[in-house]
């Protein structure tokens, strides 16, 4: 087993985010959920975006905003992700190499175009997600660049991307690829929606001990458990993986590692703006103390700095210098 | 003479802008002008957008930017410009539509892509643009509504878009046919570069008495009459039309109408970000008081908000209620 190259490999939705700020009624006039994410379709995304207001388009996608905030935070990063060859490719491919990410997955010359997120912000600062999955939902396992993903010390999962079927297919094979070269694998519940839809999957891949590092919020780790309460969710779950983290918005987070509890509150923010990323931002902070070799509380710590800096401001990427905000956990 | 249903209809560039953070040194290192508008080809582009920062897209153009404005401010607006039909293209068009702007300008569907404009902004708020024209270069005089130019109380034209051939003839056909059916013309001088490329057109137009309102800051009215500071400046053009306009940034703003001067403070800003917009904001302010009869301090007052509120921010459209911001000035 060589020592890795990279921090971090991770697959995900590679996805433009197109942000408006709508009122409750918009919500409510289109039958949507609230704090959630849905798929759509081509025709449902004309007709959404139709109604939206102005908008302003940022890249985004779980997983890559992840990265996003490692990188800014100083990790080495790769990305695997599927874009078309079209404007929004180009500017999703642009970010997230101007960002020092590794991304070499060839733009996609037929099928849909590029990912695209509609993202309404109330103004209770809360996202309503809707997803055309466009490119993304056609990432094929012969796109991944195994030895990239043998390289790296962190194969990373976005739940997300478990729907469609050929990026499933492809991050299974990631799986064995990064086992096979003794690296950890940390996945991300990333909604309770798509947990009802694969909740045998994902429980299957924790007790086959293919998920070391399992990041989920309150509601996912109720939806997966089928738990109703937040203590008995964690209790339900803590001990099949070697790491557990549980995100808690206002009431900060916990960390579950080797039977012994840790936690950690919210960092303070000002003013909330629009939700979208924080549990990205956690995940990012979180990791990418992990990977220095911090320890679960300095983990937590740095998880909570980058997500209040997301939720502060538009957009899912962090717009400061995250390292400054570390202060000395990064020492 | 018919009495118009519109408020203003404006010509200008059909622009997504693409905006990043730079330090000083990435100015310098490309040896851009900052604070300035440089045109660049496509390979310019390229090469540009390779070495900036991961960025935000939003919609932008100098003219449709004040629309966006006047019409936050309840005015009833047009546009027209030229987009390419691609992803880019959609984006503009749903952003102006959403703003409830009347917007017909068919898409192209040969030639360059949709235009965008690269815009770094530097720690001290200054925003360097670098457009590239792309489909913009190429509004045809044909692609031009003349009964809604005809329909509406002003014609606004952006100076940027002289440079081109075809939308400066188009201009020019806009021009006679506002002027047929006896409507206001407003021109803004829009950049100095732009001055030192056609100030003998731009006289020109002055002295054939077919600029009724002319918007322009400082630097530019000093480009225009080639005159060192600002007071020779203003004596060398306030007469020769009938309402001219100067904004000077933290110093606020003068009008000079029927021989009169007035002036106005700038608004109280918090902390500017992003000075993109600033002058496109203060002609929405002005031009939102002007069809609304206000006295020409009002109008100047009415700029200096909606300026203000567009450096608060990232981005050169409005992002908070103006009306609300206006208080008194619009009972």
């Amino acid at each position: 087993m060589t020592e890795p190259s990279l921090d971090i490999v991770a697959i995900g939705n590679a996805i433009v985010d197109v942000i408006s700020r709508e009122e409750d009624d918009f919500i409510v006039r289109h039958a949507l959920t609230k704090g959630g994410m849905q798929l759509i379709d081509a025709g449902q995304a004309e007709a959404l975006y139709g109604a939206m207001g102005a908008g302003l388009e940022i890249s985004g996608g779980s997983a890559a905003n992840t990265l996003a905030g490692m990188a800014a935070l100083g990790s080495k990063c790769g990305f695997i992700g599927q874009v078309f060859k079209d404007q929004l490719g180009e500017v999703f491919s642009h970010d997230i190499h101007s960002l020092g990410i590794r991304f070499e997955t060839t733009a996609a010359t037929d099928g849909p175009p590029t990912a695209r997120c509609l993202i309404m912000v109330t103004p209770d600062a809360q996202r309503t997600m809707n997803t055309f999955l466009g490119a993304s939902q056609f990432l094929p396992a012969s796109a991944l660049d195994l030895d990239m993903i043998r390289s790296a010390r962190i194969l990373y999962l976005e739940g997300y991307l478990w729907d469609p079927e050929q990026p499933r297919a492809a991050m299974r094979s990631a799986i064995e690829a990064a086992r096979g070269a003794g690296r950890q694998i940390a996945f991300t519940l990333s909604d309770a929606f798509v947990i009802e839809r694969h909740r045998a999957d994902f429980l299957k891949l924790i007790d086959n001990g293919e998920i070391d590092i399992l990041f989920s919020n309150e509601t996912e780790i109720c939806s997966l458990t089928q738990k109703n309460d937040f203590e008995s969710a964690v209790a339900a779950v803590a001990g099949r993986v070697p790491v557990l983290i549980v995100t808690r918005s206002e009431q900060g987070a916990i960390c579950v590692k080797d039977g012994e509890r840790h936690q950690c509150a919210a960092a303070p923010v000002e003013k909330v703006l629009d939700t979208t990323g924080a549990g990205d931002l956690f995940a990012a902070g979180f990791l990418a103390g992990h990977v220095r070799g911090k320890t679960p509380v300095q983990c937590l710590e740095m998880g909570a700095i980058a997500a209040a800096e997301v939720i502060s401001h538009y957009g899912a990427r962090p717009e400061t210098d995250l390292k400054a905000l570390m202060g000395d956990l990064l020492a």
